[in-house]
């Protein structure tokens, strides 16, 4: 029984393709697990959405995810870590990792400045409103100050592969400046899609304040987090060779394969692509 | 029963709020009419997904179309009318009219140029990748060559409220580059959004080109096509006093208000929402 569980895939849910930058992490990280992947493309973005509908979207998703026998479910998406969690928690029977604890924790490991650290974090305007990014600073004991900015139009800038020249440059400074205002000393990425702006965010914040700052991918935390939780729970695989990603989404247009290699940061290669409708 | 019908609403879909610029075109035009608008906020946008995705997603809409007893449905999104329409009328009771037809109208109509008329449409990949519009322009017996650019970054400019200042207007000349270097003599505006960037197109092409060039907003020309339908068919209302507006959409977040007074041009006062689960 142990046996078969460790050999089952790694589940990652996002609402589209941006939690592809997590596969990337996983597998850079993890190369002998298989790994599937869920994106309800049909229905992204989920961050600018009431709750609720968010609600609607997971529960509707997870039912897909129970097919895959996983032995894991990572939320790469943090709209949904911070409004359905705990839904998916309870409809699912196997262990659910989010998105906003693994990042606040690698956030106030980055911030060299302790008790007066000042946090940024970029995000959709659901997980803004959620507040979950303040609440998970709070229960890891963190006094931070934290100031969520919602950055909307960052995810269709990255969808369109526009991710560098002036357009996205602009767009990140005006995100930046009231975090720039607040006088911030380390800046998280609180959405999947936001990694790859990553660059542009450092050096837009050092044109704007004359300071550098660390900037956290949670991506990285993410799967980092997974290893640990592997590890601890003796959940890992023990083959000794390479694990196969699938991919699953709810809609798959003429630009998927663009898309999706964008975030992977590599072609897809022998991965698998379904398309269901759900 | 004619007048019971005369007296039905006109119903305006939209997958999501852009379509309220046709909803003031029709107000102004029309004042004593009652419209109902159906917009599918929950999951717009659609011009980014695969047409059999849009279809779905019009079909769902359809019952609640139904439901509202219209005299006539407006499709104001050109990705539904680049895709779905044939469906749409399938389903329908009522007469169904779409945006594309009025738009490359009013484009052959404003172009001076006659049988070397060059016109460049805006639009998303979804009604781009439907060849539409060059059918439309085909089907009114026009010569003119018609060159579809996709601009899918300026649906979430508008909606985020991004009218103005260098990140519209160097996303605008982006893709406006395309259309300058095919040499056009009239440019249509193949997305309810985007009449919110009408004047920054217009400028922004000059100064590419060096030239002025007529800038067609469909949501006028639906108006005109609705309003000669209603006379040629005698089913005008016969009230005398001014009309209501009924907006019904599958998902209204906290930004809906400022969104939706952009796109109608004016506080949403008595107008009712109603937010309805699909």
């Amino acid at each position: 029984m142990t046996h078969l569980r460790n050999e089952a895939p790694i589940a990652v849910f996002d609402s589209g393709l941006g939690g592809l930058t997590v596969v990337a992490a996983l597998t850079e990280l993890l190369p002998r697990e298989d790994v599937v992947y869920v994106g309800d493309t049909a229905r992204v973005p989920y961050g600018t959405r009431s709750a609720q509908t968010v609600l609607n979207y997971a529960h509707a998703c997870a039912r897909l995810l129970r097919e895959q026998r996983a032995k894991l479910l990572v939320v790469a998406c943090n709209t949904v870590s911070a409004v359905a969690l705990d839904p998916l928690r309870r409809e699912l029977l196997y262990p659910v990792l989010g998105a906003i604890e693994p990042g606040a924790a690698a956030a106030v490991a980055a911030s060299e400045a302790g008790i007066d650290a000042r946090i940024g974090v970029l995000a959709t305007p659901a997980t803004m409103r959620s507040g979950a990014y303040p609440k998970a600073f709070a229960a890891l004991g963190s006094h931070a100050h934290v100031f969520v900015q919602p950055a909307p139009l960052l995810v269709p800038l990255v969808e369109e592969g526009w991710l560098s020249g002036d357009v996205p440059r602009l767009a990140v400074r005006e995100y930046l400046k009231p975090l720039v205002e607040r006088d911030v000393n380390a800046l998280l990425l609180g959405c999947t899609h936001y990694p790859l702006l990553g660059a542009i965010v450092m050096e837009e914040f050092e044109a704007l304040s004359g300071r550098q700052v660390p900037v956290i991918d949670s991506a990285h935390a993410i799967a980092n987090e997974v290893k640990a939780l592997l590890e601890s729970q003796q959940l890992g695989t023990d083959r000794d060779y390479p694990g196969r990603v699938r991919i699953i989404v709810t809609d798959q247009a003429d630009e998927f394969e663009s898309m999706a290699t964008r975030f992977l940061g590599r072609p897809l290669g022998d991965i698998s692509v379904t398309a269901v409708d759900l």
